[in-house]
């Protein structure tokens, strides 16, 4: 295979690459969960000469050349051409413009500008002040742009569009727009309809606690467990911010317990479970390649959401689930009853803060940051004018008003790290997630009666071979009709949610 | 500074590989403690990598030219000589000779011998069953000598000379020999008087557990702590195998506890706790570079034998650590005397393994293996014969014949990893102990009544100035004499058994 030499010196860089990416996954994990606080500034050092060192690999002179060289030698020579080692090219060469597309000293000016403005925006959100965080916020967007058009440039994209293509590649504004035109017609259309038909049922009750964080914790382990997580690769753990982090065939996932409501943290586990399948899924054969490593954002939020959204908040996995929470509880009351648990946890309220919101109000909270931050880059909003765009924005799609900023536009973290363009993934990855899993149970009609028996198996079996196991092996399109036999079609994600909020009884 | 440009690129170089190095820590650390056990190839190759990478930085092309340029600038140059860089060039100077004295595949090999004789080793000790060992453990010394001849004629150096450097700079054969041959004379005539002397006093009771683990725990922390240890730089964990790993300002220790008996990690705590003061008490102006390290094995293992024997250990602590003892556990009968815990924690007992054995008897087991790895080295002694050698020598040496290779060649895991020339240093550790502490206490009268009390403040103090803060300025020896006024002196630690094992009451 004289004819790949290039492709397998290009296989080292990329392994190398890749196995960095795990120690530092693995340092993240660290300082999220164990590192003692005093140790935060060496641990900062610690990342900041790995990134570096992993940047540098991708820019290093000769790689672009090496990339051309093994994609002409891949045509030329079919013992090479398969498309896992054509997918693994096409990631290694869309890693390698991302990087090379940026010189240095924008990155290095970005990573401080973005630490900066983070560490504003924590004194801002609580003082509720957000002129405090104006001028390092306009240093960032700055910053973004100027990335944006950087980017934009060397892939032939529009800005906005490169900024998607770290995120989720192939995503484009094109195909966003209508989309999410569609969701801010069709969703403000039906979440009256949804809260009347709420309100003439039973007010959901919640369960009373205290719930001992360690019961909570067996709990948590126990539906884990069934739903497939390998603990001989994976740990459950306790941060501030709940998150998936780990390495290659070291999947760790964390919550955070509330001795008051057991709920919060067990449907974020489930979440971060979905997220850790799909990483402990992926092929062996391809681990440290680029094309045996997770899709963009969207693909991994449509994993986490499948196993939040579409299996741990229905009626058949809770029904599996109650005798097991009852069993780590003791008696919580009238709570206790599978009908209850179901209004409970597909309650729809309208609110301020994303992170809070259900499945039906959150695509308008991605809508409307989609539409500022597009904005924004665009310089057709001033940055001093995004709170009362943020309000106008929030009253049209939700018909409510933030009393402040705090609840308005201060409330992510997302803008002062730097991170425009990341949003549109996490309603994507619910619509994927709501036609993956109507895939499935058209491929196995017992889906929902095997999910109330708590046999996981057979749609991990499912999981695994149309998703997780095809790793980067196409493109997230290709993905989706493959496993689904359309692309994204916004409609089923629309029939989920009228299926459950409006015909279910 | 034009004058120390070539300078200033290795400090940037050299700071990379510290950083490097941390990272290595925290995963080594994690390893130990937290990683799930199906993650360990997946660990493997993140730490083969990073190796890589630092071994990388140290033989690139140009690193010896600019370290000769920076030596000549800085000898030129007043401004940059002061004996900080001075020391930082030494170190660079050593790390890059070691470094690069062996050739890439070579390091390769011995890595992949040593992993492989490590698990043989593993099976041999327990199935008892040396011959099994021998080809794997033969592939090992066979590279160990490659190295150290390698290393020899880069540095001028003997071969085992070659091999001490790597642990300890400066060490040399020609010091050690009649150094342990002291020992070899001495110990062996004070053994019978001070056992003598033993059996003519009370027996020695032991508290009766079970000591629940998590109480164990708190007397730990709370006894870290009186010692200065720093949480909020570091932790303390459980593991198989007690060490004191992780990062700069990040420094973390762990135990493995007993029920029945909590001296056992109570002990082995603090000797950890004296490495990891030495390691958080390092010069934060020179973080992260070579200076600005630890020195070798053997100052290492002081500081650790310091906290250990000399304070731990002696009557004045326990009579500090006794009423916090008991008020950790449950009533534990007659034991809780202080008299009587000196006696359980200075009982001498001539034994066959290493790491139980007591501060008395212990060189005596290191003098068996630097004979015994000084003639494998130099061909004198074929490993075959090892087994007889090793019995013969502990015979001679503490007049006990091991009843199997289990308690006698097999013990160590230090051979089979391809540790020839670590071991001295865990006595010259002990000599030093002695050393430092007897000029700590000449420079604060008190400081018996002081570490009574629990005010162990002044002698951290002194600690940090003349040890901790001085990392690597000077070489070990200067250390040592401008810490104690004299150079490494055995008598000091001779007289330290004799005044605890034959003269005090």
């Amino acid at each position: 295979m004289s004819e790949c030499a290039a492709y397998a010196k290009l296989q080292e860089r990329f392994r190398r690459r890749s196995l960095i990416g795990d120690a530092l996954g693995i340092l993240d994990w660290d300082q999220a969960t164990t590192m003692p606080e005093g140790s935060a500034a060496g641990r900062a050092e610690q990342i900041a000469t790995l990134s570096v060192m992993r940047h540098e690999l991708m820019v290093a002179p000769g790689v672009a050349d090496a990339i051309s060289q093994a994609i002409v030698d891949l045509d030329a020579a079919d013992v090479c051409a398969d498309d896992w080692r054509r997918g693994n090219l096409r990631e290694m060469r869309r890693i390698h413009m991302l990087a090379d597309a940026l010189p240095g000293d924008l990155v290095e000016a970005a990573a401080r500008a973005n630490s900066a403005c983070e560490l504003k925006w924590r004194s801002a959100r609580a003082e509720n002040d957000f002129p405090s965080l104006l001028p390092s916020l306009r240093e960032v967007v700055n910053l973004v742009r100027q990335s944006a058009y950087a980017r934009a440039e060397a892939l032939g994209l529009m800005p906005y569009d490169a900024l998607l293509e770290e995120y989720e590649s192939g995503t484009r504004t094109v195909r966003l727009d209508p989309l999410f035109d569609r969701l801010a017609t069709y969703l403000p259309d039906i979440i009256p309809r949804v809260l009347e038909r709420q309100n003439a049922r039973p007010s959901p009750i919640r369960p009373v606690g205290p719930f001992v964080i360690a019961d909570q914790r067996t709990l948590a382990v126990e539906l884990m467990r069934a739903l497939g997580f390998d603990f001989d690769h994976g740990r459950l753990d306790v941060s501030h911010h709940p998150f998936c982090g780990g390495a290659t065939g070291d999947v760790r996932i964390t919550t955070r317990y509330n001795e008051d409501d057991f709920t919060e943290s067990l449907m974020g586990v489930m979440h971060e479970t979905g997220h850790a399948l799909y990483e402990r899924g992926l092929p062996e054969e391809w681990q440290f390649q680029p094309v045996g490593a997770a899709l963009g954002m969207a693909i991994h939020e449509s994993q986490s959401l499948l196993v939040e959204m579409q299996i741990s908040r229905s009626r058949s996995f809770l029904a599996f689930a109650l005798p097991r929470m009852k069993a780590a509880f003791a008696d919580a009351g009238p709570a206790w009853d599978v009908d209850n648990l179901y209004r409970l946890y597909t309650h729809v309220a309208p609110g301020f803060i994303r992170v809070d919101a259900d499945e039906v109000t959150y695509p308008l909270h991605i809508v409307l940051r989609y539409r500022l931050e597009k904005a924004l880059l665009s310089n057709d909003l001033d940055l001093a004018d995004l709170p009362g765009a943020w309000n106008d924005g929030m009253n049209e799609l939700l018909g409510i008003t933030p009393p402040d900023e705090r609840q308005g536009c201060l409330q992510d973290i997302h803008w002062p790290a730097g991170l425009f363009g990341y949003f549109p993934t996490y309603t994507l990855g619910a619509m994927a997630a709501a036609q993956f899993f109507r895939a499935a149970r058209i491929a196995m009609p017992d889906l929902d009666k095997d999910i109330a028996a708590g046999r996981l198996a057979p749609l991990l079996s499912w999981l695994r071979i149309n998703v997780h196991g095809q790793a980067s092996r196409h493109s997230a399109e290709e993905l989706i009709v493959r496993a689904t036999g359309e692309e994204l079609n916004p409609d089923i994600f629309l029939d989920h949610l009228e299926s459950r909020y409006l015909l279910d009884n």
